[in-house]
């Protein structure tokens, strides 16, 4: 395991390159929830849809890069599969180093993570299967090519876990993270950051019910593999397994929250309408895991939610809307505002 | 018609009460313009989205109250009429200063606005028709009730324009700024912040083709009014006709465009995709207008756009998912990719 001083000099290193994405808040939201739970809690979101390529992808691909340009072995061509923001990352933090790169994604992935990972400058390849994505993508490693991983490295664990770092840097002074959870890179540097800053802050790890093999293996004590990647809309966390570098952090964190399809949509909904930020679903996660532990918490909190990011397509569009959930607030506000009608 | 230290005393009146919206850019719409105009424009955003209420709307309703309160007639009683975003400003800005406020909306008026408006402490009466709302509010006003006006105001004009004044203070620089019209409330005060500022900046007011009731209006010499609310999905500009008031501002501005749905939708799309903000139909008619004029200019421009609101309901997200535009991006990027692809 990496010590939390990695998660300061992958800062170091990436920062002059990236946005320093805000912190936000919701009165609104706070009030909502005080008029739920009688306590008054402060929630605080780090902003990472406002991250390079909309989101956190980009900080654990540059750090990757950066370092080895550091040990003078700056690769000349980049290989990585994906199907999701990871592509974007790397196409990204290869094109503002001039470094050639080679993506594969599987031809079912939304047109706009496609443009995008293409208007970074990098050679996109669609396969028919995601599996050929990996085997075509171990073929040009074994050409020479450097693979950068989704999630499976120390550079992009510490990268990511600037994310966390920078809202600690900027006051958010909480008790509590929420981070989700797909193959865990995201998580495990939010737990470095976290506990390396102060032992005392609580990490939980957020993930839906339908794609839950994180929390199955750290209860089972060993990691458990979907046969394929889980369905949910939560996209951003369809991994289907964590690696053994990834399960060493996540046996230590706080604790595992399991998010229903609904509640992942209702919070999507309220998170787009109170923050007016694209949070996309697997951005919904940590309010969702948050609204759950809060529930049951008698002293005020201070609570850091992870928005990982903001690239939504027109068919997960669609799945957000088929309801409306901005009829039913996280509070009772609804009855006092129906009682305020009547009266 | 104000002089542009009106909207300067307005800015120091209410700012401390109000977020300060940051300016926004996208490189890639930059970079899909270029490609487009083989010209490199710099596109600037206001993002008013992020302002208390998630619009404009606050700047003039806090505005007008603090400026009764500086003359020593503080009302103890509000009333307003709206179905839009107006209401939530006056709501919150009456909140805020302890004023009571009671606020009159067509019961058509999309459930989020109404519990926003309930939210903020206002009692809220839904009525039948619009012209009901506006009859029971004249008749509050004969009972004692100060009544803010969604644009006819000095105050208002002075308030709106305060988004403007920010931008130029920022740093935005423009040689033109766009921004939507309804009333024309935002844009009369666009056009005193920005040629108070500079003389040469151009002013340019954008309407939906379906509701271009003050461009009408200028090209005749006389104010044209819509029979009733015009249909179109940039529900903030749905006024019938503008007023005396200012249509004398609008007269003086250099130019009106005029937007098909379609294309607000398009633009609506493509900046919630690329800024990652929550950017309403009205919001994007500035950068559809900003697109058009671009198309003719040889030299490089900046543009500020002035992004009025974030405030969209499920029916509304509905509409603006109808079709998918991300896959037709505003410059010839896409045939580019689709050279790539068969390269």
């Amino acid at each position: 395991m990496l010590s939390p001083e990695a998660v300061s000099e992958a800062h170091k290193r990436i920062a002059p390159f990236l946005n320093r994405t805000p912190l936000v808040q919701s009165n609104i939201l706070e009030e909502m929830l005080y008029e739920k739970n009688r306590v008054k809690h402060t929630i605080i979101f780090k902003a990472e849809m406002l991250q390079k390529v909309g989101a956190f992808k980009a900080r654990g691909a540059l750090n990757t890069l950066l370092e080895q340009k550091e040990k003078g072995t700056m690769p000349k061509e980049v290989v990585a599969y994906s199907s999701g923001n990871h592509a974007q990352g790397v196409a990204w933090a290869c094109g503002m180093l001039g470094v050639s790169c080679q993506v594969f994604m599987p031809e079912f992935t939304s047109f706009i993570k496609q443009q995008a990972t293409r208007s970074y400058g990098a050679k996109l390849t669609l396969t028919k299967t995601r599996a050929e994505a990996e085997e075509l993508t171990a073929k040009a490693q074994e050409a020479g090519a450097f693979f950068i991983p989704p999630f499976d490295s120390d550079a992009e664990i510490a990268g990511q876990g600037t994310a966390c770092l920078e809202s600690l840097q900027d006051g958010a002074n909480p008790n509590a993270v929420f981070a989700p959870c797909g193959g865990g890179g995201l998580l495990c540097g939010t737990y470095l950051a976290a506990k390396g800053f102060n032992p005392g802050i609580k990490v939980f790890g957020v993930e839906p019910i339908q794609a839950n093999d994180a929390s199955i293996s750290v209860k089972t004590g060993k990691i458990f593999r979907f046969p394929a990647a889980p369905e949910t809309i939560a996209d951003g966390v369809r991994t289907p397994a964590v690696s053994p570098r990834t399960f060493e952090y996540l046996k230590k964190i706080d604790g595992f929250y399991e998010i229903a399809e609904r509640d992942i949509i209702y919070w999507t909904q309220w998170l787009n309408h109170l923050l007016k930020l694209t949070v996309e679903p697997t951005s919904a996660l940590g309010m969702a895991a948050a609204d759950k532990w809060l529930d049951a918490q008698t002293q005020p909190q201070r609570v850091l939610v992870i928005l990982s990011g903001g690239n939504i397509d027109k068919k997960t569009w669609e799945q957000i809307w088929q309801e409306d959930h901005l009829q039913n607030n996280p509070g009772t506000l609804r009855s006092k505002i129906l009682n305020a009608v009547q009266s």
